[in-house]
């Protein structure tokens, strides 16, 4: 494009503006809309923030994008935007690769934690008053998988290793050797290598090929008493198969951040299953994670005014960026 | 000694008998002994294994140790035993260093990611069925103070600092580079570092010296919001002190794992506060760990019939294992 032109921006935002746009109000003409009113606010836009990332708004309004060159998401996930109409246009698109990367690897290992020192029960018994002396597992020399091998994958195998574990990857490409992962595996032999571990991290992207990976026969090959770790997207797992496997076993517990349905719903059985600790989607939110998310959106809009190419640039056919574009980044 | 002769062990065991005792029942006549049974088991004693290492009855007995020439803790820290009686005689003292400093070093990393993730409003959320996003902080880069540099404060250093964190120490000897600690500062600079840090790691020996060395002064000086973790002994904090710094500032949380009451009494604030992380003096208590501590005293039990150099003996006038000593083992 040329520079001159002042070009329009869509922002779709629910209640919660983006912090910190002066400086691309500055140089776009911003609309900044809700769900209702992103049709009207597409309609014109060269380029488009989505940074309601969890908005399923996106392919409703698709039809009146009628000349949006760039679309870029506040999230690592692109799945919610991730439709047939985006996939076949020529609209680039790009994601937040790199912001949560840290604060998801610290939340795992505190989970883990949590379920090696029973930290849940001290708090449990600390309400009531009582001195209960229990033996808590060593974390040390347990074994992890790590399913998903993209930068949140290793940033988690990184910090892992780092806290004593032995820790192996699964991803699209099987390799040995890796400095994070050591081995990675294949995903097709998922099933050969989750009866090993006595933790199992969901990291993956959801794509049609990754959604209910974690289904009836994947618990029922896992380790008894394993744990099962969900940082990814809560459509990896079949719900009610993981419920089951909670309730029945193998699982000895599960740390879910993430749900087929958000906000889950009050009448889930996951809520009071005393093996299983729930947060609200937020292990990557750290304080200050909304002005990173802008600074990130703000360096890309920077390179695409001045038509040099954009980072973390997504391969709308795989559904994230692809580890061989990151090594050239 | 001569090998032939067959010694006399006094065991000071609670409830529970020591595990797998039977390679050293084969070689001693051994006396399993209570608090109320003491005196008569260690006189004509040779040896002395205190099991049951919180016991205080050790003193009250100690006129009836007619022979006794060595006394091994199943504990790290000494100090039940360290009184004067033991300290003027000849009687060797060796402890059980090392046992617990990798457990140790995770329950501490564990309950720093509590704080930093806010786990623990988390499970009450949960069991409310409430769905309610946070923003939560990063360890990475947090600057953490280690009081005590023997082997569990080295384990906590190393762990803290693998995890990201920035880690320096309080030791008895100043010193820069260390591979774990980095900076060491004199203790008696304790105060000029306590601001600095964003969490305050207690885990020196109770002596003398450092008996009540948490106090309002101490606690007056740190930093705004700052968590206080004890891993130590009890008496190294007044406790009256810490409530009023969790109280009124400037401490946002402490997580203590020991008490100058055990069991800590039902009547203390300290349960009900709500930036308080209690648990019953288990931090370094693994599965397997009372195993762990026989085969520490048997393997010392072999040396001492072998007229081997004993490992870990205690310095009786610092209070534990000098590290020039350790260096040397």
């Amino acid at each position: 494009m040329i520079a001159s032109e002042t070009p329009v921006l869509a922002v779709l935002c629910g209640d919660t503006r983006p912090p910190d746009m002066r400086a691309i109000e500055a140089e776009a003409v911003v609309r900044y809309t809700d769900a209702a009113g992103l049709a009207d606010a597409l309609s014109g836009a060269d380029a488009f923030f989505v940074y309601d990332f969890l908005s399923t708004a996106v392919p409703g309004a698709w039809h009146a994008a009628d000349r949006l060159r760039w679309l870029h998401i506040a999230s690592a996930g692109v799945d919610p935007v991730l439709f047939p109409g985006l996939q076949e246009s020529d609209v680039v698109l790009t994601n937040s690769r790199g912001v949560f990367d840290g604060a998801i690897a610290e939340y795992v290992l505190g989970v883990v934690l949590t379920f090696a020192k029973d930290f849940a029960r001290s708090w449990d018994l600390q309400k009531q008053r009582q001195w209960k002396h229990r033996e808590s597992e060593r974390i040390s020399g347990r074994r992890v998988l790590v399913v998903g091998t993209g930068p949140i994958g290793r940033s988690i195998a990184r910090m892992l290793r780092a806290a004593g574990m032995s820790v192996a990857g699964v991803g699209r490409r099987p390799r040995a050797g890796d400095p994070d992962f050591g081995d990675v595996y294949a995903s097709s032999e998922l099933s050969r290598h989750l009866p090993g571990a006595d933790y199992v991290v969901a990291v993956a992207p959801l794509t049609e090929q990754t959604k209910g990976m974690f289904d009836a026969e994947a618990f029922g090959v896992m380790k008894p008493g394993s744990r099962f770790v969900n940082v990814g997207r809560g459509e990896l797992v079949v719900t009610s198969d993981l419920i089951g496997a909670l309730r029945d076993g193998p699982l000895g517990g599960a740390a879910l951040d993430v749900f087929d349905t958000e906000p889950l719903p009050a009448e889930s059985p996951l809520w009071t299953m005393e093996n299983v600790l729930i947060s609200p989607h937020m292990s990557g939110d750290f304080v200050g994670w909304r002005n990173t998310l802008v600074e990130v959106f703000a360096d890309n809009f920077r390179r695409w005014r001045a038509g040099e190419a954009l980072r973390n640039v997504v391969d709308k056919q795989l559904g994230y960026v692809p580890s061989e574009t990151l090594r050239q980044g």
